[in-house]
């Protein structure tokens, strides 16, 4: 297929763009994507891509909100009016483990992004804060924020030994039972009996 | 400063190319660092970087050994006879918050370059598990290994929230105050009482 050099912009060719960046990101991983093949496999020239995107780290953002929706991951508390730190966690798990790339390699690419460029660290930041974790029940005010970062913090830990690091027994346990060791600790740090200690404070 | 060309190889050489790669990745992170570029700080030929090293995994993975030793982790858990969950998690952070570069460069270099490259994250890995952990009073066997693996992942995800994501409170706290939030957690990992719950097993 030969490239169809420039199209007439619009919202399907900005889809179309969007559509090839996920598959450019999750075949390559970040650092390998390039613009250039992205506008190739959407048929448009690079210069439209810059145009909507600005560059890679704004296409890798805009791709952020097209996987399937993390606010599920907060859905999955409520339901049963109970909180099921295991669901919580097998669910954030399942996330990465769908893509055709095969398991976990969309959160390998997730973190090249994130520890390459720090406008992609701060878009994930904003979209964990405002988007997934806003209406889960923790609270309010600085007690919330560092529940919500605990919370975050261990699940993208067990993300990371699993799927980057392939640490031993994360790589190969299934994602029950990674759930199930992490996720007493969750409901742990979200009713308080874990994570309040107060350290000796910024005199120290 | 003009290159020097090729220099006779030999121990001081391979250690002139670890501490010019030592500052190139501290600088400019895995993904931006060159062979090129170490070479050039060396005053060498990069023909002789590649001879030694392989490529820049095989490089980042030579710098592994050479900063502050991760084996204080795992002494400072011994001293006293007890066991400090929040001390173990202080040193952690402090090894990353000594570098010229800036506090958590060094890690977020890290992350670089074990989301890029699979023989960096062995790498990392086998240094955690055979330098690191091997002399922490875990148990033994199966359960040894899963406590090994949520202890990494509680420290390694407090780093990422504090370096890479940047997430609050963790990014502004002190590491005294991240170190009293995960500390407990770490405890109760190493004495069984968090972690320890069986999934529903591979069938499920």
């Amino acid at each position: 297929m030969s490239p169809a050099g420039r199209r007439p912009g619009g919202p399907d060719t900005r889809s179309k763009i969007l559509e090839s960046a996920r598959a450019e990101f999750a075949e390559r991983g970040y650092v390998a994507a390039t613009i250039r093949q992205v506008a190739r496999r959407s048929g448009v020239d690079p210069a439209l891509v810059y145009h909507y995107f600005g560059d890679k780290a704004g296409l890798f953002v805009a791709c952020l909100a097209l996987p399937a929706d993390p606010r599920d991951v907060q859905l999955e508390a409520r339901e049963g009016g109970g909180l099921d730190g295991a669901r919580i966690a097998e669910r954030f798990l399942a996330q990465w483990e769908q893509g055709a790339a095969g398991p976990g390699r969309s959160f390998v690419t997730l973190t090249q992004a994130v520890s390459s460029a720090p406008e992609v660290a701060r878009a994930v930041r904003e979209f964990l804060t405002e988007r997934v974790w806003s209406r889960v029940p923790a609270g309010s005010g600085e007690a919330a924020a560092r529940t919500t970062a605990l919370v975050s913090s261990t699940l993208l830990g067990a993300a990371w030994a699993r799927y980057v690091m392939r640490m031993e027994p994360f790589a190969s346990a299934t994602r029950a039972e990674v759930a199930a060791w992490i996720g007493p600790t969750i409901e742990a740090y979200i009713t308080g009996r874990l994570g309040t200690a107060r350290g000796p404070g910024p005199g120290s």
